[in-house]
């Protein structure tokens, strides 16, 4: 007799948001580990905006989720069994589980330990994972602000902005931020040490973006890409760099959308406009971690997590990634180490 | 009694493409250096594609030039009167000394000496002028391509071109360029030692770009941006540059034309777009120029010259450049050493 598995597949490619019509419920009995395996029991599921390109069949930067495929996604789990000598009963890991309870997974699955020195769990795919790595390494490997500099930030109150935020303020600079309601725009000032933030709900015009930066925009930090970035692209200062982290705002890419052409901005301001993918970053992590926890213990950076409970809540709550409704890192908890949820 | 200077000033600004409309003589006395100048005599005129740029009235990297004021142009002149320690009579300079014969220049408006020993005066605004400079400092501060790498130029065959094209293949690269005519493409092959061109005007479908690269497209140097570019940007490959240096083919920025959205690709692709403007990076002139002239000397570099004679025939040479009609830099020569032309 074997302990259920409960699994959200991929039943169908989404046009556009991934929504709660893509995924069917199809559990399995759990699996065990082969020599070099370990099984990990899911207490937290990550939600992530990039999960939308993971399932859509245009060209991204992996292999898309196969129809039946169980969704690809990042977890914090803890090891129940290991046949691998790196990875004992007991050990709390970061890595790629899925939405599903259990996982068999192999070294290539884990990016990295969740110590609980540094907090808790569920930390570990929030300020301690993807989000708060990429606010750092993007910053610190693409954009590098200097002193002084403006640095504007879209999705300013989101996982990864309230970090970029935080961090680029802590380098010396003018940190103004672009979210999507006039209460993430007051917590982007009051949580996140914004020195100013606007709902870009209530108009992105030249003369108000002006009024927010200005001294221009050194460095623009964009999660949104689409009109959102169109509007603040004037607002680049000579040099100024624009790194794309995130589309967040463009729903879909097929056909590919207008935008206003460019090349005479990049050229006569010579700005630099290059994408992050964090996953090329992986050697990184350990010490970025360590920077943020040390952070974190002295108070001096603050994160927000979003956490509901129930494997079901997860399409759901992906989809509503898109329409802002998070108020902070989105996580969905399976287990709290006694119940199942 | 002063000799006269032919100078051609600039009536009306452009609204696309500067001709023959926009200019007129407006001769005067020759001037007279005063503490800190010198005299210089133009024997060429540099004709520039950034020239239309410097005429427009909207943002560019630099201040627009004046209506009245004679046309900024680029020039290797001779020096006939100094007051001014560094520079000697008979000093060959190259520099701002604009669409007319004579020059009252100070220390600021010098960019380079053009020395007899690296060939004729014309080379002075050409090989070793803003097109050979910003071929080689462009590919080195921004596309650093690697061996093996793919390179795509567009404007392949013209004076930046065709010198980024060999400097890429001494580089151990592929090199393939886009120019306007079939005539172009068959010497981008045979003259400057691309592997492979095409004329843009015969179609950029997809397949037939895909048959040029078949390993995609590394560094793409840009020249002209527009459907050219747009045209390219599909090809390139993960971590790929681009680098842009001009956008020749896009006849007015007002209003601003749209194009393809690319932030999905910059960012699943990790690509780099950025700007290059040749001012700077003054201070690394005098090493590429010697670099260029040695590799002149021995014959592994080939640099074609388009020279006119007169003063007058420079807007037309100006407008001529947009419609693909130089074969080589293009140069008007105002002085033979010996007579006025």
């Amino acid at each position: 007799m074997s302990a259920a598995n409960r699994r959200l597949v991929l039943v169908e490619r989404p046009q556009a948001v991934p929504g709660a019509e893509h995924f069917a419920r199809a559990d399995e009995p759990v699996g065990a580990a082969e020599d070099g395996q370990f099984l990990v029991r899911n207490h937290f599921l990550s939600i992530d905006p990039a999960q939308r390109g993971w399932v859509s069949a245009s060209s991204s930067y992996s292999e898309p989720v196969a129809i039946g495929a169980v969704m690809r996604s990042l977890a914090v789990g803890v090891v129940e069994s290991s046949r691998n000598a790196r990875y004992a009963v007991g050990d709390a890991l970061y890595g790629w589980f899925g939405w599903q309870d259990y996982c068999v997974a192999g070294e290539q699955s884990v990016l990295a330990r969740v110590l609980a020195k540094n907090g808790p769990l569920s930390a570990g795919l929030g300020l301690y994972g993807i989000p708060g790595l990429t606010a750092v390494l993007a910053l610190s490997e693409i954009a590098r602000p200097q002193a002084g500099e403006t640095v504007m930030v879209s999705t300013a109150a989101g996982a990864v902005g309230s970090v970029a935020g935080q961090v680029a303020r802590r380098t010396g600079c003018r940190v103004v931020g672009l979210t999507g309601s006039d209460d993430k725009a007051a917590r982007c000032v009051a949580d996140f040490g914004y020195h100013a933030a606007l709902n870009y709900h209530s108009g992105l015009e030249r003369e108000r973006l002006r009024a927010l930066c200005p001294q221009g925009i050194d460095v623009f930090f964009d999660n949104t890409a689409g009109e959102i970035a169109d509007a603040v692209w004037p607002h680049m200062n000579l040099r100024g760099r624009v790194v794309q982290c995130g589309t967040a705002s463009v729903g879909s890419w097929d056909p590919q959308p207008m935008a206003p052409r460019r090349e005479r901005e990049v050229l006569t301001k010579r700005l630099r406009h290059e994408g992050f993918i964090i996953f090329d970053h992986l050697a990184r992590f350990q010490p970025v971690i360590e920077q943020l926890a040390a952070w974190s213990r002295e108070g001096s950076l603050v994160f927000r997590e979003d956490i509901e409970a129930g494997l079901d809540r997860a399409p759901a709550a992906l989809a509503g990634l898109f329409r802002g409704e998070n108020r902070g890192k989105k996580i969905i908890q399976l287990y709290d180490g006694a119940n199942l949820l």
